[in-house]
């Protein structure tokens, strides 16, 4: 019989902010997996580090960051083989990810792959809109509020359009697209509504106003938050 | 001294879908609050019983569900206001919601009238839209996907725009707005694609077509999920 799939999100950074059912998972399944590049260990695996016995056998899988998608699906296909393979040999296999699965994360290219062929199961992380919103104490969005979560890469009157027309916004991947965002924030006069947070939740947090971001240094483990203006 | 604010999150509705922050505060402060009406008992106090040693002093809160958000301040004022006595008295109380504190949570009107006079800590939960994208097993947004959340409740000409203008979107508080929904995505060739779902995660979810969904029957706590549609 084959193995069981689990695609689990380990929430944001702090280990006490995974779900129990991720940790019951984690700690019984024969295999982990993560997203590990060559040069750099897994955030995922340091999250749930303290929760693991060391006793599981572990995998790291390598997505090349492609420009171009198409090309990059025979490289997904050959960096996941291992996975396949386990879950062949009827070992259950957990992929841990940063946040949630199925939200801008990189599981998705797993579950297209293989939920069809083998039981998959997913659990739910929190996100990091979430997490920088308890971590700022910003009330985010509420009532009929509309919020949308924007990439900073997009073209700056696609991000412009967008603000306009949302009461709330989360604006991910900043790194080298943040001089561009704050441009923008500073023109449609939100530069002092909206916040920012690196490695939101991790033991090294930080949180600085947008005009003293030194945007040379934005990691990828950061955001800015538009947050509601409704009082209430 | 004062007592501490504790905002958190309990999540979908999965009792397993707590995070081990959330548990750890919920077991050791002395005082829990909730949202209660007087007819109903709490869904959130529902999810977290199976976790509580029954030892701890409760207070239900309700504020009532005023048309004019000004007219109701004064309401929302003396609701709370039991736990401001606790906490003037030095204990520790934590008001649990479901989902996110921040994110389109109630709690959000604890914050703003009693952060700023107690020191307060929000534990962030699972969203119904992560929930519910793992339930369902459907990949929600990826890569510079624009994700929006919208209320039902939001004129029908306001949600056709934004439908056409995000990648993917979750569409809340249906309920009685689930017939103006269902005939926008029917005309937006969305029917198929769209997903819907109730009570995610919790032991009586449901997962329903939504062209055999009962328009009258949806409940509060149910969704849509437009899902991202690129393929990777």
């Amino acid at each position: 019989m084959a193995g069981r799939l689990y695609g689990i999100g380990v929430g944001p950074g702090d280990p006490e902010l995974i779900t129990l059912k991720a940790l019951r998972i984690l700690q019984s399944v024969p295999v982990l997996a993560y997203q590990s590049a060559e040069e750099h260990s897994s955030v995922a695996r340091a999250v749930i580090a303290p929760h693991l016995a060391g006793n599981q056998i572990e995998v790291g899988f390598h997505f090349p960051r492609a420009q171009n998608p198409e090309l990059a699906k025979p490289l997904y296909d050959q960096a996941i083989a291992p996975i396949t393979e386990y879950l062949e040999q009827g070992l259950d296999v957990a992929v841990i990810c940063m946040g949630d699965p199925m939200f801008y994360g990189s599981f998705m290219y797993l579950f297209t792959r293989l939920s069809d062929r083998f039981h998959t199961e997913i659990v739910p992380g929190i996100s990091s809109p979430m997490a920088s919103a308890a971590a700022l104490g910003v009330p985010l969005s509420y009532r009929n509020d509309i919020f949308s979560v924007l990439s900073a890469t997009l073209p700056i009157e696609v991000l412009e359009t967008q603000l306009l027309n949302a009461d709330a916004a989360a604006i991910i991947k900043l790194s080298k697209h943040f001089h561009k965002v704050r441009s923008l924030l500073e023109k449609l006069n939100l530069l002092d509504h909206a916040q920012y947070i690196e490695r939101a939740t991790m033991s090294d947090q930080k949180i600085i106003a947008i005009a003293d971001v030194d945007a040379e240094s934005v990691p990828y483990f950061s955001l800015i938050l538009v947050p509601t203006k409704i009082q209430f």
